[in-house]
């Protein structure tokens, strides 16, 4: 018998809002460097804050950065621009730069970036009341695309899950990785008010900790029976028949399907694979960088040292990088808001 | 060209060591839940306070628990017996119990403890002297016995490595976690001589950190070039061709050949099979169960929640086994003392 589960969105606040005041912009976010111990919503008026807070992960999520990015460059355009000399071009293309290289992984990053600056280069300089409406509402528009995209994700997922499913998931690809409710957490959302969830099994994702830090406070939050595990005891819960479907986020995916996501998923793949396990990336189109057939071709991060090493030794290298790339023959599907694809058939699909 | 490095196993204290103090017993150990924040001898007399080490990890590996299990019966036996009143068969039984369950998963422990068992009732109760000598005796066999297989394991393992090999491992199978040299370390410590290891990658082995806390103390201090790295990045580095083989140890194998290490070893066994790495199994003849056909049927022990949800949320359930089991069939050579063998060929090897 399918249990529907009696969840509650309002629980969760919204992860970046962009907000007017007066003559400038300001950009509010949940500062996700200090979940779960503390709920801070964060506002900055500087395009540079922003950009800081991208790097060191107080935004983060590929879909949250997208509309981040843009936001950035907004409150760039908006706050900065005026104070500034120098040509306006040169000025537009080092700020928009700047924002799209914060982080090198995530294709929504620079996608977002790109949005407002093809916005802004279509503006009439003369009318700076009409601008600032103009961006505001743009970035606005943006921010409920994403939650509308993230609910067409989540219908179309659940459609892949069967009654009751245990879902494992990886990293936050949660609301808190978007603007609100969810890539991958949005297709558990819709799928557990239609009883097809039973349980969420939460990689703790080493070496920040998204899964248990944010996924496991977002879900406790929502009402979803939830389980945290460390990375290296997922294979476990696969082989003693605990999972049913594992379900992941994307910061960039290739056309032929391969998919750089957190650090772990490619092992987590594996693992499902071995299991006969299916294997869903939820993503939004804008994930999808268009200009790369490989996965080989994905720029990976490589942070710092220290996110790994609690305790410094002397002569020991660390190994940092901050996502791997999936190779597409060992994903399942990919849920887009358009629908879900095999990734051998996302080009087809993509109509490219 | 093989470059065989400069190594010094001097550097490693000797793990545990019984020793004699006028007509009472004392156990010193490494306390493993110090480092490597802090290299403490601890010192005991107390057989109670040998097991609370065990259980808290201050003293942990397979091997080195057959000789802590045979030590600490032996402090009872020269240290309380003698205060204590009621049947001596019934207190044997009970300490003897209590000691060999300390922790349930690794074999050796109940083995150590079974055979300071065996020597003890074979004792002339009559001259407590000559008793003392013979347990004391009986353990420091045990102890030369162990760094003895040990360095027999290394001899025939470094066999299967080529030259100048990139070797994975995971938890510590090292030095620390037998009397001296180590297991799946002992063959990286023989085979570095030989020109045979040009790096070892360790994994930090979630939740504990044996990997990060012991393994990469261990490795630094003797001279060997080591890389850490989280659990969930294993796939990644394979991927890579970083990695030309994975050596773990083992607390249990069964005569099917499936093998119950720390929690993450399977799924890097199974990352190893998808990336056709050889999976090498490092131990003492001592770990494998005579009694157990299959890997179903080892214990598995469950750990506290709180070793990986270093924030608690309400609302959360922790996944946390120790230890999972690896199927014969993902591991390439189990290596002992004896030599090496396929999992398939175990009961032959063993002659039984």
């Amino acid at each position: 018998v399918a249990k529907a589960l009696n969840i509650d969105l309002k629980q969760l606040p919204r992860t970046i809002e962009l907000v007017r005041a007066g003559n400038s912009l300001v950009l509010q976010f949940v500062d996700q460097e200090l979940l779960p111990d503390q709920v801070l919503i964060a506002k900055t008026s500087s395009w540079k804050e922003v950009v800081d807070a991208i790097m060191r992960l107080g935004i983060r999520g590929a879909p949250a950065l997208g509309v981040a990015g843009a936001a950035a460059l907004a409150l760039w355009y908006v706050n900065e621009l005026p104070k500034e000399t120098g040509d306006f071009q040169e000025n537009l293309d080092r700020v928009a730069g700047e924002i799209g290289h914060a982080r090198p992984t995530a294709v929504n990053l620079q996608w977002g970036v790109q949005r407002m600056k093809d916005m802004i280069q279509s503006l009439d300089e003369a009318d700076a009341d009409a601008n600032l409406s103009a961006v505001y509402e743009f970035v606005k528009s943006m921010e409920a695309q994403d939650e509308q995209i993230n609910r067409s994700i989540g219908r179309h997922g659940s459609k892949l899950l069967g009654t009751n499913s245990r879902v494992l998931t990886h990293c936050n690809a949660g609301s808190l990785a978007t603007v609100f409710f969810g890539t991958a957490l949005g297709v558990i959302y819709t799928a557990a008010e239609e009883g097809k969830v039973e349980r969420v099994y939460a990689d703790e994702t080493r070496p920040l900790g998204q899964g248990a830090r944010l996924t496991v406070w977002e879900l406790s939050r929502v009402g979803i029976p939830t389980t945290l595990l460390c990375d290296d005891m997922a294979a476990t819960v696969m082989a003693k028949g605990m999972i049913d479907a594992v379900i992941v986020g994307a910061d960039r995916i290739t056309l032929h399907g391969d998919t750089a996501n957190k650090i772990g998923t490619y092992n987590l793949a594996i693992a499902a694979a071995y299991h006969e396990i299916p294997f869903y990336v939820a993503a939004p189109l804008s994930t999808i960088d268009m200009n790369l057939e490989e996965g080989s071709g994905i720029p990976i991060e490589q942070r710092n040292p220290r996110e790994v090493q609690t305790r410094p030794l002397t002569g020991v290298d660390v190994y940092n990088p901050a996502f791997d790339v999936t190779p597409a023959s060992l994903i399942t599907k990919i849920i887009t808001e358009k629908g879900t694809c095999s990734p051998s058939q996302l080009r087809d699909f993509l109509g490219c």
